[in-house]
């Protein structure tokens, strides 16, 4: 990074000298360099670029920065960024922009290139046509090595990736993929059917983005071709896009576990207002449902009064009930979302879980026992009466916490919804029912 | 899949047949349907495969599934896989076994290729060098395009990936990376030096491999260089490996933000013992924490015994800080770990929490206000404590929640231990501080 350099530069407006280094520079430190300067300064660095290296950084501002862009631009360097784009970018462009600015953009396109955007933009964002790039290179399998080769070196700058070719007949309908170390280690006589691979792993363009993140790490591919309902080859999707996909998809699971609506704008980009509305919706539920546990303490009110300090334990009986139940419901949530657990688990799982909570639980109740016997000198009849509410509490939150995931996942639910927050919920609910259920029975109250 | 189709066949002892399919399937299936059969049909089927192919599903075997492997077959067979195997997956074999099966796989390497490999084992399993591959592919800057081409053609089947080319000089100091797509769209008497790129990003052997992962996802990279501190050509990693890492990094951010100690073994692999282990030591830190929260509601058991009803108010008011908490230490975190955030955003992280706690906590006191007056029709007094305890809990919270990863990553901790578990159960005793402060001053006690 030579940032302050280029800063340095800019300040003392050498502009000969910065036009020339950034003209070197990778497409995503531009961006990033770009980034702070007021609109006009953008602007006068954004004109400095490269033709191609201008749409790649483009394709990398923010919405903002992209509108005030176009807007200040000339017709015909709008023109040149259109034309430059690649089909992904612009699809998500047109997605992000008003309609003023979208007509603006459509004006540089032709009528072919218009009804291919429109079939695009039905995508769901979140699906694998809404990853999917139509700059791929096609071969058809009739085609020598060298006949091929010579096709992607006419073809092969205006494409997203040369390293897997896609072979197609006449109707679209993929009938190989051949890489490009194939074609390269191969004599130039040998006809591409013979080498290209015919078992091909393809996804349609409505499988959703995790399920196909999760077929590019489980292949280490480079590419993934996307066909549509009728077999026919939509385009391709490339592990670049794809590695955003798999942290996109890890970010949002953090949030939904965390009790968040997911959003996938960076935390420092996102206003207070909009930061509150993401996190209020489920402090509320769950603020609703908490006070079912305090309805239960004021239902028990006597015993507490009676024996003050049974009320004094609460606190740790229900953290350990939160945190087992979070343990368990966490593992499980991650497990299914990158397909190590399956569904058909459930029995698996629950014999697992029952299996470590009685361990853990036992080893915690004995440490908790002998502590409330050694420092807090508790009486013994209140410390046994604690340490099985706490073996209790913790059987029932890892059982809990491993198995409404999977619940929720065969109701076609998200699992990462019965997370920490929510299994605390319930968990302290059941775990105070538990605890005044034994004091009730062991202090004879 | 077509997995029952080829198990129909194998269990009517149609051999030939498996024979053909399993040599046409990608390495990874294969490896996924020998898996659960018994060690001798594993083999019976293992030896069915062609060489590399044998190789490639080896790698992708279970620890204990290679040691069965290796101490069934013969000295040839061995020698055939230990030739096949790609170095970073001969590393990782060796790292796993014990050194009777290491001495044996050594007996068929030359002197060279162990020197390279005691080199290769001193790098950590989670460094940038233990992930680093040798077989790529090595151009001078002197070649022609077509040169490298040939070079290319010869080489490319025993490399990794042919897709970025390294040019190194004589001292293996990595001078520029030229990819395959510029060598197939470039003329053929064009000089290396001419295109390769010189402005190269590159990473030390000894950097972490989430940072290494980030710099992939920042650029879209398919490879990377990896140098030793001299600055020489140690390897490259490929993005398939990556793809792993970048999963595996946010399943350990899961598990330690659930406060379960990380491991990289699948849920159901794990035995329960392990499971219980890896739980254990959170839970019994986080136990004994919580009762200091207990002791603070000892503390104030007067107050408590003469107006019961403030007692109930409890787990509402614990469950709220916890999880509002929790919202705010998760979204840092992970902005942490993902390099949108850094720490030196401390300032507008305070702020913007504050700013978000203010919203939510006076939002959440309102409705608690009302449904106190309204639903529970307790007096004004309690509701107007309980509510201004709220706004101070979730304040609270949130600041700390946000603050203490940024703290953390300060202090080379990691951040992720800054979590859920952790913030509950601080904000739990702070909270009831905060409570019985309010409802002492407002309530007269």
């Amino acid at each position: 990074m030579e940032f302050e350099r280029i800063e340095e530069l800019i300040n003392e407006k050498k502009y000969v000298q910065v036009k020339e280094i950034l003209s070197e520079m990778n497409e995503v430190d531009v961006a990033e360099l770009l980034k702070p300067y007021n609109p006009h300064m953008t602007l006068l660095l954004f004109r400095m670029l490269p033709k191609d290296l201008a749409a790649e950084v483009f394709a990398r501002f923010s919405t903002e920065q992209q509108m005030d862009i176009i807007n200040s631009i000339t017709s015909e360097e709008l023109r040149n960024i259109v034309d430059e784009l690649f089909f992904d970018d612009m699809i998500d462009l047109i997605e992000e922009m008003p309609a003023n600015v979208v007509s603006k953009i459509l004006t540089h396109t032709d009528k072919k290139e218009r009804e291919l955007i429109n079939e695009f933009l039905k995508y769901p964002s979140d699906s694998a046509g809404g990853l999917t790039t139509i700059e791929y290179v096609n071969l058809k399998k009739s085609m020598t090595v060298q006949e091929a080769m010579k096709h992607i070196k006419e073809v092969g700058l205006n494409t997203e990736t040369i390293y897997t070719c896609y072979v197609t007949d006449k109707n679209r309908i993929l009938e190989g993929i051949v890489s490009l170390k194939d074609l390269v280690t191969s004599d130039d006589h040998i006809i591409i059917e013979d080498i290209m691979e015919t078992d091909i792993i393809k996804v349609n363009t409505h499988l959703d983005q995790e399920e196909a993140a999760n077929i590019f790490r489980r292949y280490g591919f480079l590419a993934l071709p996307v066909v549509d309902n009728e077999n026919r080859l939509t385009g391709i999707i490339t592990v670049d896009d794809i590695m955003n996909v798999i942290s996109q998809e890890a970010t949002e699971d953090f949030q939904k576990m965390a009790a968040i609506s997911p959003s996938d704008e960076e935390y420092l980009d996102v206003s207070i207002w909009k930061l509150a509305k993401n996190r209020l919706p489920w402090l509320l539920i769950l603020m609703v449902s908490a006070t079912f546990t305090g309805r239960i303490m004021g239902r028990y009110e006597d015993v507490l009064i009676s024996i003050a300090i049974l009320g004094t334990f609460i606190p740790m009986l229900m953290d350990t009930g939160g945190n087992a139940g979070s343990q368990s419901s966490t593992l499980i949530i991650r497990g299914l979302a990158i397909e190590e657990i399956k569904v058909s688990d459930g029995l698996k799982i629950l014999f697992k879980e029952f299996g470590v909570s009685m361990i853990v639980g036992l080893i915690l109740a004995i440490i908790n026992f002998l502590r409330l016997l050694v420092i807090e000198r508790v009486g013994i009849l209140v410390a046994v009466t604690v340490s099985i509410a706490l073996v209790v509490t913790v059987i029932l939150s890892k059982v809990i916490g491993g198995i409404l995931p999977i619940f929720a996942k065969k109701l076609k639910m998200d699992p990462a919804i019965m997370a920490g927050p929510l299994i605390t919920t319930i968990v302290d609910a059941l775990s105070l029912l538990a605890y005044f259920a034994i004091a009730t029975a062991m202090l004879g109250l």
